[in-house]
């Protein structure tokens, strides 16, 4: 018996494929989409199909961007000796909200992750590596996330660039801003701890 | 700066709107998105724009069809004397799994949530006590969430029936088969110890 209406069938396939969508969800965002205003589905449909119109890579740093070169890489106030080394192009907004950054960027567009098959060479190592060749590069800041797929590939980097004269940084580990110490998990409090700082 | 091509900007502000989804369940469908094959999301897109096609409401009980009656009431072998009054469709798709059930479903289209701005007459309960008022129906199965919207909502409909001589039950509350007793909650157990059953 054909209990679901083959349309609502293929939304929910569909919604299945994306990162974190279980059978649940993907249900329960289909009613939602089927018993809401179908003028605002339709919107959200067409922005997925129209999502890839006029998105391109930066051909310096790779984040997504409308012209050829980003909004920062083509900016005429940055600090031009410094890159810092993001997982996503999300990872530079984060950043440039801290305002504490006026250096570039460069996205490898994901970590290196031997189980689900990501190797350094599906990620924009070799293009870094390429633009520290380039020279002008004084400072590298490893800044990726502080988990064990982004310490690994920043380590990774920083054994790719031998003995370069290029200072090599990462983000500092410890206490979040805010957190309370009786919460904070024994290996960022042990971070914490090596990493502190005189006052 | 603009930071964000404003293609991506849009799917994001779409996707927020979803249930469950934040701004940062946004940015990584987004990436995902833009990351992954692009007839991928236009495939999605699709799915969404076309998922209001062919999909209307069953006359009768009012969950999803895409005839005027639904497969399961224009079909000819189910008993007709019991309603299971669920609140979504897809409530349909669980007791029919059971393979216990073979009676008639009314879907209420939600509960009431009175914070929510949901009262009984943006469900489907006046259409089911003119259903119940057109004779015919010896059970009335109140399948409704076990949460307290769910409940309040089967009690409602209990009070408008009034003395009338139609039977109405509801799911047994208790244990779930596979459970463990030591990690069930309070309530539920209260519920189980209740209406324990004799042997």
């Amino acid at each position: 018996m054909n209990l679901i209406p083959s349309s609502v069938e293929r939304l929910i396939e569909e919604l299945e494929r994306l990162p974190g969508v279980g059978p649940r969800t993907a249900e329960r965002l289909a009613i939602h989409l089927l018993k809401g205003d179908q003028t605002r589905a339709e919107a959200l449909g067409r922005a997925i199909i129209d999502l890839h119109e006029g998105v391109r890579s930066c051909k310096l740093c790779h984040t997504f961007s409308e012209d050829e070169l980003c909004a920062i890489c083509s900016a005429e106030d940055r600090t031009t000796n410094t890159i810092a080394v993001v997982e996503e192009p999300f990872d530079i907004v984060a950043l440039e909200k801290t305002g504490r950054y006026h250096g570039l960027y460069h996205v490898l567009g994901g970590v290196m992750s031997p189980l689900d098959g990501v190797g350094a060479d599906k990620l924009q190592i070799n293009s870094l590596l390429e633009r520290l060749r380039g020279g002008g590069i004084d400072e590298l800041i490893l800044a990726t996330n502080p988990t064990v797929e982004g310490e690994s590939t920043g380590l990774y980097i920083r054994q790719e660039l031998g003995n370069s004269p290029i200072k090599i940084t990462r983000l500092a580990r410890g206490l979040p801003v805010g957190g309370d110490l009786e919460y904070a998990d024994h290996i960022t409090l042990g971070r914490a701890l090596d990493g502190r700082e005189s006052l």
